[in-house]
């Protein structure tokens, strides 16, 4: 048996994705500028994928860039922007719990002189709206903050974000890391007034090293790679055609099947976090009690290193994290999101991330359930030892 | 019969290229940053990757970053160098007939008050020594040229370069962009004195949407794009693994094969150029002579629009391309290399660029010469009419 609940830190590609891909390297090798039959059959495809992004997004076609990854979506989306509004200010807010893809890049910005606000989060990882409208200022040129956390899965209220912001004469630029919550939650950029929303592909079941920024049409934004011109000139570079399709079949079915995804998921982690705490003993729940991603749960196990569990798992084939997989330091260093919402250090180093998918079936949650509660027991003898 | 001569702008993947990906969609698909064993293994297949793209530059593990790509490459090359360098000058010397990908970085370089010098190029394509010596003054920070053009093919003088910037006693950092050049010539930056060279997998029968950037150990440059520091801090971003292990296979035979595959190709561009100059009339080889990539053919046929026979040639499935396919602009506009090379504007206009392969048959050839020799007497014959 084997049970992967890592489904947060990467997916496994879907069939149809791996379909296509095949296909793309093997038929459809053209270069999508060439003017040949070659490139423009491919120039077709890629704009198929493209159009399924866009309807994935409530979007259209043209607000769909595509990138390297979700990384680099956040990078072009505050880079871009900050580029774009040089003469309009230099201050910029967002939270203390961004992916290192959006926080390392505001530490590079706050050596240029950008004042960066990161607003507090409270025990179960939320923000303050109060906060937020306390620092909204006429210089505010960017307002970014992710849809779910990474690591707790909490949701932060950007509908009502989008609100404030709608009402305000000069309006920042509005980003949204959605790269957890795509898929997972249905989301309009255009119906909650975000201008640049950033997507993952390996996240959803996808391929590694493609993602989609959203940009509202009439957006401010400027390159941050430069050349050929490609997509609309916004990002520059012979198109990951192989990366781009495959992102294109993982949400090709997305509008169809999302509510009963969500279901699925959501069902899996109720029972799943009702039978760990009616099996396990000494376990917290991390995180927001209804504003949560439903596919994230977050546990403090007292009294075990979550390192020591996850490797403890990982023989028997059960796949977890400890915080986010997102970050190459695989040295321990504490996470920042369980940090900020002020967890003591033992629950800390305690917490195992379980992320579930729709693809996970209901017997791997026994499997694991039933290894976790041994495995947790034989640690804590060890350690009493 | 097929006759794929568009090379230049891409190649087909090869097939243990393509059995890597698959392989790589399907089982290993972990985060080679996450703690288990499903993200150690995919670790342990992207170092190997890396050690495969550091054999063929003949380079050390560590001088491999992966990229999004060639035009990432050269991106992260110069913008990398210019930030890291900031107090140490604002000069950059580079050619007239770079790639976009290179030249419009200056673009915006120039903006932000940075000197280019664009050195010139003789009929044949080529820079001239002297004109580059005359600009290498203190506060040079970066010189990049080109190893191979990809218009033309020709061979810019990389070795004595290195040579001239090694007697310097404030060097500037050396970038060479060897996307056109690598597989198709020898190339050792450590012994040429190289700092930093841009490579692309999709040039090389490899995928698209993956690059390298060779970065001799102890260069100073700075990220471009930031976030959980993969690739050692300088490329941050969920490594693209199916594209890192299809480079790797794609040069994995590299060294073993590459005098093979270039002997192959030269006399396939010898015999092409034979045939051609004796079948057709009115033709004009562009480039250079003797230093030119053993791949390219750029040939302006006089009286016709390169264009207009290019999609004459594709109805017998021969592809061509009419100057470079690596820009997304298909509306017509000139070459600015055979600008620079001041061919008239006939010739320009009547350019189409032959890029060969070592898997191109002779037979294709063949197929190909009676071909091109037929459409252009028709287009010929249209146009007198
Ligand atoms: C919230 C969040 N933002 C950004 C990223 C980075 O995206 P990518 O892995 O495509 O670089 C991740 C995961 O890696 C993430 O979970
Ligand atoms: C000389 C040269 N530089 C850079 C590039 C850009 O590389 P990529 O296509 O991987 O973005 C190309 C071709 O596209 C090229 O021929």
């Amino acid at each position: 048996m084997e049970a992967y609940f890592d489904n947060s830190a990467t997916t496994k590609p879907k069939g149809e994705v791996v379909d296509i891909m095949l296909k793309s390297l093997t038929d459809y090798y053209g270069n999508p500028s060439s003017l040949h039959k070659k490139g423009v059959e491919v120039e077709k495809l890629v704009k198929e994928a493209r159009k399924q992004l866009a309807k994935s997004l409530y979007a259209k076609p043209e607000e769909i860039i595509f990138t390297s990854g979700g990384t680099e979506a956040n990078n072009l989306a505050i880079l871009g922007t900050i580029k774009s509004k040089k003469r309009e200010g230099r201050k910029i807010i967002t939270t203390k719990i961004e992916h290192p893809s959006v926080l390392n890049v505001y530490k590079t910005l706050e050596n240029e002189g950008y004042e960066v606000v990161y607003l507090r989060i409270d025990e179960y990882g939320m923000i303050s709206i109060d906060e937020l409208k306390e620092n909204l200022t006429d210089d505010t040129i960017l307002v970014s903050i992710m849809h779910v956390n990474n690591e707790v899965g909490t949701i932060q209220p950007i509908e009502e974000i989008g609100k404030i912001l709608k009402k305000l004469k000069k309006r920042p630029t509005f980003h949204v890391d959605a790269i957890q919550s795509f898929g997972k939650i249905k989301i309009s950029p255009q119906k909650i007034g975000i201008d640049l929303l950033s997507v993952s592909a390996h996240k959803v079941h996808g391929p590694k090293g493609v993602g989609v920024l959203y940009i509202k049409k009439g957006t401010k934004i400027q390159p941050i790679v430069f050349g050929g011109s490609q997509e609309t000139g916004i990002r520059s570079g012979t198109e990951n055609v192989p990366g781009i399709l495959g992102f294109g079949a993982a949400v090709s079915d997305f509008n169809n099947k999302i509510e009963e995804h969500i279901e699925y998921i959501k069902n899996f982690r109720e029972k799943f976090k009702e039978k760990i705490l009616a099996q396990v003993k000494d376990i917290k729940v991390n995180g927001h009690e209804t504003c949560h991603a439903p596919h994230i749960l977050n546990i403090s196990f007292s009294g075990i290193r979550g390192e020591v569990l996850l490797h403890y798992l990982e023989q028997y084939n059960i796949y977890v994290s400890t915080g986010s997989a997102c970050s190459s330091n695989k040295k321990s260093s504490q996470s920042h999101v369980l940090k900020s919402m002020k967890l003591t250090n033992e629950q800390i180093e305690g917490a195992i991330r379980f992320s579930f998918s729709y693809t996970n079936k209901m017997e791997e949650m026994d499997y694991a359930i039933e290894k976790i509660k041994n495995s947790v027991e034989e640690l804590r003898m060890i350690i009493k030892r």
